[in-house]
């Protein structure tokens, strides 16, 4: 509402930037140049780099549990803006959770360190998907204000606005809590199609939501996160999973943003992952594919068919061995991901909580400097 | 030593039979038939079919710890016999750990309920692995004795012998406990090869000694289990894990048995899964992949080129639906398991514990009706 009025600025993906002008806009960024498949230059941030591996991350957060640093403006600004300060990434990603938006929706969740989200009533029919359904996506003014605290801050940096794929967010509604097949949620996409529609259709309706409220405060692409989706085959993704994920981003298509999918597992799924990306109309933000670690990028691209900017995919099990041997892997990555239109470097899975931040740091340098 | 003295008897896969000439034999059962291509009718067994869902194995491990119950010869028979009694399944599989060759090597090893497997003292550098790879296999008389026990009772019933392969192994052996990722263990396998090769390469000694014990006592054929390898992208695979598979399996390719190699979330590595199966000499066993719930069988067939035997899939996430939401699945499962040049129905993954018995033993007769 605030920011994007106008259907040639959308045209052009540009944004009506509310700083003077002569501040600093993330336009014409290597990270956006490259989603765009126009590289200017590397581009690089980590998924998850906003998190327990900072030790200012762990002060910020000390006594303050999960959701409720979410939903603090300053707090999620601040912890937003601590990577890019140390490590010089290129981008930085909005510092939330997926299930914030339900917690926004007045669902009764929390975060249970060292296990993840717990739903008080998990959501195991037709009845309680219908239930859900009926809840609006909740205010999002904490969300715009922690984005518009955190724009002001980041300059030219561009920010990434973040949230959950509806079936990840459903493994966790239908289970309760994570799970490692996702049976109970698997079961009702098969046996109670009604049930799974209505549960799909409300989570991509506040993911969505959520998304939305990101960019009008300023952020500058999407990431879609389907940690889930590998577990899931392709016929099953396509029947049931892909459309929920495409509403979720249709939500933001007419605000000429990148759009970046990715779940882990998905070798099998790349296409579809890309073809649940909205495309085609005026205005539309290209598609960008995140990879995993078990993919070259050279054959992720192959597998696309050369026209896709990819996103990714150091393995995250590098960022301990030694220099010389994580070094080797960054620049063999850096190498396969020139296939593609584009490549901004990223890691194949979050940043996992022991890491070392001066690596993270050398990496950011290595894929600068090298 | 008991069964397996003539080359002749080998080649043609026949066994010595220590019963009576009279005595049934599995030798021209629908299960070995299927495995050598060379199916006479259907032929089903479940992964994890001895366990949790059955009242009568609740009842039996009452008060004794699973690895106490592995290695407790009569309880091991009487667990794997179980299913078969009450189903009608086409085949046992052996009641075991894959951490009980372990155990049996002195490792320091228990199962925690609704954990997993948890190692006392991790793996984490060459020097612990030489360590470990001087240990000898241990005595395995307790597993011949219960395969022993199962097979004068089983009949005509095949009993298939059970095997963890060395990646999954080492996952657990270098975290210390079940891990989503893998991260320390595939850190380990970049960083440290000399560890790396003293670790998996004793895991495929003493898991190849554990599947030969069981073979040497009458187990008709065998399947290697790696439930991790899905956390492993193809270059991986081929370059520090295949080998070592190859090697568990090469403890009993002179014995002639089928040899099937399962693991979930690898339908981008069915053909590295097949080639890890001894193949070519005089012999040797037939290879027999088994497919988990993410790929039809006809695309599962298509990849491996037409000429492998298969074993799956059921999703067992359809255990739970309705009974024709799940009678519609298995017919569409052994329908597309007819481009195979052999198939034995299974699940993609093990039986979930909550499972109702009563539905298993429908499927079992869906199929051998049907």
């Amino acid at each position: 509402m605030r920011r994007f009025n106008h259907s040639e600025f959308l045209r052009h993906n540009r944004r009506v930037n509310h700083h003077t002008a002569a501040s600093p806009s993330p336009d014409n960024s290597p990270l956006l140049a490259a989603y765009h498949g126009r590289p200017v230059g590397p581009a690089v941030w980590f998924m998850r780099q906003a998190g327990r591996s900072l030790p200012e991350y762990r002060a910020a957060r000390a006594g303050t549990e999960m959701l409720e640093a979410c939903l603090t403006p300053e707090l999620a600004a601040e912890i937003t803006l601590q990577p890019v300060r140390r490590h010089g990434v290129d981008a930085a990603i909005f510092f939330s959770d997926i299930v914030v938006p339900l917690a926004l929706a007045g669902v009764d969740v929390h975060i249970e360190p060292g296990l993840g989200p717990v739903i008080a009533e998990p959501v195991r029919d037709a009845t309680a998907a219908r239930a859900l359904a009926a809840r609006a996506p909740g205010d999002a003014a904490r969300i715009t204000e922690a984005v518009r605290l955190t724009v002001a801050e980041l300059g030219a940096t561009p920010l990434i606005g973040f949230a959950g794929a509806p079936f990840t967010l459903a493994a966790y509604l239908v289970e309760g809590r994570p799970s490692r097949d996702h049976l109970a949620a698997r079961t009702m996409m098969h046996a109670d199609p009604e049930a799974w529609d209505a549960l799909l259709g409300w989570v991509a309706e506040i993911s969505g939501a959520f998304l939305r409220a990101q960019v009008m405060a300023g952020a500058s692409a999407v990431q879609l996160f389907d940690s889930w989706a590998g577990s899931l085959g392709r016929a099953d993704y396509a029947a049931h999973v892909q459309r929920y994920s495409a509403r979720t981003l249709d939500a933001v298509a007419d605000l000429g943003v990148p759009m970046v999918h990715f779940g882990t597992g998905t070798s099998d799924l790349l296409d579809l992952l890309r073809d649940a990306i909205p495309a085609g109309s005026p205005g539309t933000g290209p598609a960008v594919v995140g990879v995993d670690h078990r993919i070259g990028l050279d054959e992720a691209n192959a597998r696309l068919g050369g026209a896709t900017p990819l996103q990714g995919n150091i393995d995250p099990a590098f960022l301990a061995a030694p220099w010389p041997v994580l070094e080797a892997h960054v620049r063999d990555v850096v190498a396969r991901g020139t296939a593609a239109p584009g490549h901004v470097v990223n890691l194949g899975h979050g940043v996992p909580p022991d890491t070392d931040p001066g690596v993270l740091t050398r990496v950011v340098e290595l894929v600068h400097g090298g």
